[in-house]
């Protein structure tokens, strides 16, 4: 599959898509959560931020690897998507131009497409937040992209960091965005419920005023790891 | 012209002014449809952000050149303004500091400037945003400056990479800052108004679902550049 | 002491507090009053930012020295905090990750602390703005930490570029954060409240279309200092 | 593939080695020749620079993803190289950590390691030079790591932007650092010895003083682009 | 003249060179001394980096605008070039690509152009040195470019920050690179001349063992300023 | 002690100074070692290169506080030099300008000093190079400084993120600089010692080909923690 990534002029038009009620659930637990519940991986580079505040979302990742400067290949993109997706771009060259505006936030509301992660900038940032169309970008950029080369639509492709495959989850919120394998979407979400069952009980007991070191049983490891308590810093040499 | 970048120990009393109605219209069309408009020149570097969100502004450049860690000039270049003017302002080295706060705005507010862009740092900044005065900078930094070196008013000077000279127009938005010459004013706003014009119409076919790749007919170019569709990843070896 | 500062394994129990109310007087003052008046010292570095707009605090400063990529010490902190106070932390070598989210804030709020300095990431930034809880960090980063290596507790320590000793004062607002030591939060407060008068009085008078020019008396200091005036740019060979 | 991405507690003993006169052909070509010979791409982040100047390495990548601040993982991975190979390193998480020094640099070069790629940092950096022991790595840092977190030896990571699979062809030198899918060697190095000796015999013509634009008979398609050629500055505007 | 910075599809074949003998003394003074000498303006951008140590140059710039990843004009500008030339390139939107190797190295040595300045990346760093052809740079990257995109030769442009039209004198060693107007060449020469005289006088002093605080009579003026000397630290409260 | 901290017009004479054979000896072992050997603090930000390579010193600290722009405070501080110190210099607020240049490294060298430590920038770095006058600085830039504002000569200060004392020992190579408390040197060098002694061996065994996994018997608490081999990659999932 190595050999896919970074290949130009091929459009893939069938991706497998997880069930939406699984999509959305993995959504509302959050970006950190599930990055947690499938064991610390497939976290975006953190220099990729929403330019937006108070919004998550999730959904299916349709790849679009771009060349620099040149944004020709959203274009083929949107007509692959379907209700729920996402896009998912990077650049086979590192660049922060603008490459995505208003007209084709227009296009990818149109069917159904709830966001955009980018690993390069966008323009028209206010009229997004007014359309309410989520992006997380590296960048915003009032200078403009070409129409001249090729890219490819849904096959592999590393973005911030990360490997993302066209059908896997993605799933954004303030923290940053996070890719969920296809085939570990159920496994992750089980996990991820799990684990958020278990932070709502401790969210309440530490509301009420016990400690972690408490609940977590910690004063033993502590101690035993040498940690001492003084009255005052008077006491140290 | 270029004799006078980096004088210091000048103010210039006069400049030109665009009419208003002009840089209103520029205003409104906003920093991405001018930069392109104009043909994708003039537009600060992208480290200048807005310190609000949301606010557009544009008005007639005063700049001012100062020394690094001294705002002085920014009294002198009070006296200066109109309204409907930006204040344009670059340090002679590079520096964050914040040269900028609360009462410099108030100050500019009573005669009529609605705005600054520095390649530099401000503090105040919440009470700028209550207050309504807009500000694009490099940074927030609440170390102020003294007052003890001269820099110039209304020279040509350098802004985050861009030339700008005093009667220059500048327009700003969440996009950035674009900085448009006095005398090329007209021909941008009627180039940018049509572009914005064409982009209305696009907007609309685009909402109903209308594929960029028929509106601007780009499939038979995609294919001579031998873009080819598969079914399925697999089908690619 | 400073042989105490990157010492692990201690936590200290008692640390001075000064008076709520000069503490709430500071915080009302902001950073970039306080940091003037103090003699511009004090400030934490620039790469230090709010995850909330238009938030001020001030509080006792609880210090948290952290192991990289480790925030187990801010579960011994916890125990030693009272209402007021704010924990400051330090990694002891440079680290993004988000040490703190939503249950480390709810067990701290249960005990009267209000906000948390961190030279390091955060995440669950939503939840931690819909709970009130106020942040300044370096980052905001979805990873996670472990819970292996001791730190300590209220040691001094470097954080941002400043020496922080627990029981200063430390104020955070819009425009960064400012420490101020605890033998010297008096002082600070009268000469910071004279500041804010004198403030007020020009600010009255700048408003009222005075300039600063004349305010200041600085036309003959200017003058002096060899600035000319000139009509036009033309006059300028 | 991409689910072996990110998961630690393993190691493989058997990856797929090229023929060494292959990879050393390829040494010899260097980074931006292989990197144009194979369609522009493995290239990685250019933030991945050499600690030494003027050598050139290629070999068998040997991939070991460590924990970030922990370098237990290189001591498990030394068991696994051969004469030829090369490091390839890469954090779970960002970290400038000096995780190598001149110990792992002594034990790699005992059974013929010849260099590390690693997107991280290093320290002892004068004995690696004066060891002839070459490294390519984001930073310089005297400070250490621990070893208590498992990381994986030989499976597909992503480092400095690129996935690099154990078996890759990694080619080094002062302009970076470039992966060769293991499949794809020989093509590669057929594709790039072409292509340098084509540039061998324009560098000729070059020398000669002939000029690229007779050489590539630039001038019709420059001229059909629109490019205009004026005696003096002034004929413009 | 601002009209034409950014202006795309011209060439200008005559500009003004200085004589040879100004051009070479400017490079001997070196670029911290003609700074100083024509009043702390000209310099680029401290992130251009010479990707050689030891060499100190100086030429006449031809100036070369490219596209974003679009090295055509090097080509174009090669045939309007002179010995005792050096070339100043700035893309005309950031971009780190590797523009230049050795081929058009050769070219421009055989047509006895000494050196290159450019805002953007090289490759065949290597090479370049054992050739002896100096380059300022902002990055070392094997990524190449292409040639689809009409630039400008000879044109205003800014590079790292600062105005240079053709004509004008660059000098760039270790320390970094300054441009002098053409027109003022003649007075830079004078006055950094006269100053290295001096310092030449006061570094013999000084090595002999004299005192700043004496050579320029500081005592007084730091006294007046209040400077207060104790014999130890416990005299401080 | 933290009152000092940023304390400015102030001059202390007399600081105290480690034994000549414990300073160099710290700095023929080396800041990686020196580092460790004392707990692995003290280390300064990574960002504080060495100009030069190859080159490690030790030496007493004599600690200048200097305002941005302004170098004024070394001319007074040359003066409180004696053989064998080194200057630890760091701005009052952030600053890259070229502080420092040949003439003082001349003065500073005829007293006995061998280098310079500068949160800040130097110029003249080729003629300090040829002198062998070292060098550590977050920049090397040939713009340089005024003399008008008084800082501090031997007081406390915090460069590169730790606190220095005048009279502490300062250890710089290529790794970077690291601080040794005065208090604190003995100590610190039998630990290096010991540990360079400890390494010395190690380097033998691993030169000879031992295995660290053997060594340092990691295999068991590997197995302990899971580590699992497998003979191919496809034997996982």
């Amino acid at each position: 599959m190595s050999r896919l990534i970074g290949r130009t002029g091929v459009v893939v038009r069938n991706i497998p898509r997880a069930d939406a009620h699984v999509i959305d659930a993995l959504g509302r637990l959050g970006v950190a959560t599930v990055h947690e519940a499938q064991g610390r991986k497939g976290l975006l580079a953190s220099g990729i931020r929403p330019i937006q505040q108070g919004v998550a979302v999730a959904g299916t990742a349709v790849t679009v690897l771009v060349a620099p400067g040149d944004n020709w290949m959203f274009h083929v993109a949107v007509e692959q998507c379907r209700p729920g997706d996402l896009l998912v771009v990077a650049p086979s060259s590192p660049c922060s131009d603008g490459y995505f505006g208003d007209l084709l936030a227009t296009s990818l509301q149109s069917r159904g497409v709830q966001g955009l992660v980018i690993d390069a900038g966008v323009r028209d940032s206010q009229v997004l937040r007014d359309m309410g169309f989520a992006v997380w970008s590296r960048a915003v950029n009032a200078q403009g992209t070409v129409k001249e080369v090729l890219g490819a639509v849904n096959l592999p492709l590393i973005c911030a960091g990360q490997l993302v495959n066209a059908g896997d989850i993605v799933v954004a919120d303030d923290d940053g965005v996070v890719v969920v394998r296809h085939e570990e979407a159920g496994a992750v979400l089980e996990a991820a419920s799990q684990r958020a069952a278990l932070e709502e009980q401790k969210r309440q007991r530490l509301a009420a005023g016990e400690l972690g070191l408490d609940i977590y049983q910690m004063r033993p490891r502590l101690a035993a790891k040498g940690l001492r308590y003084v009255d005052h810093l008077s006491e140290l040499d």
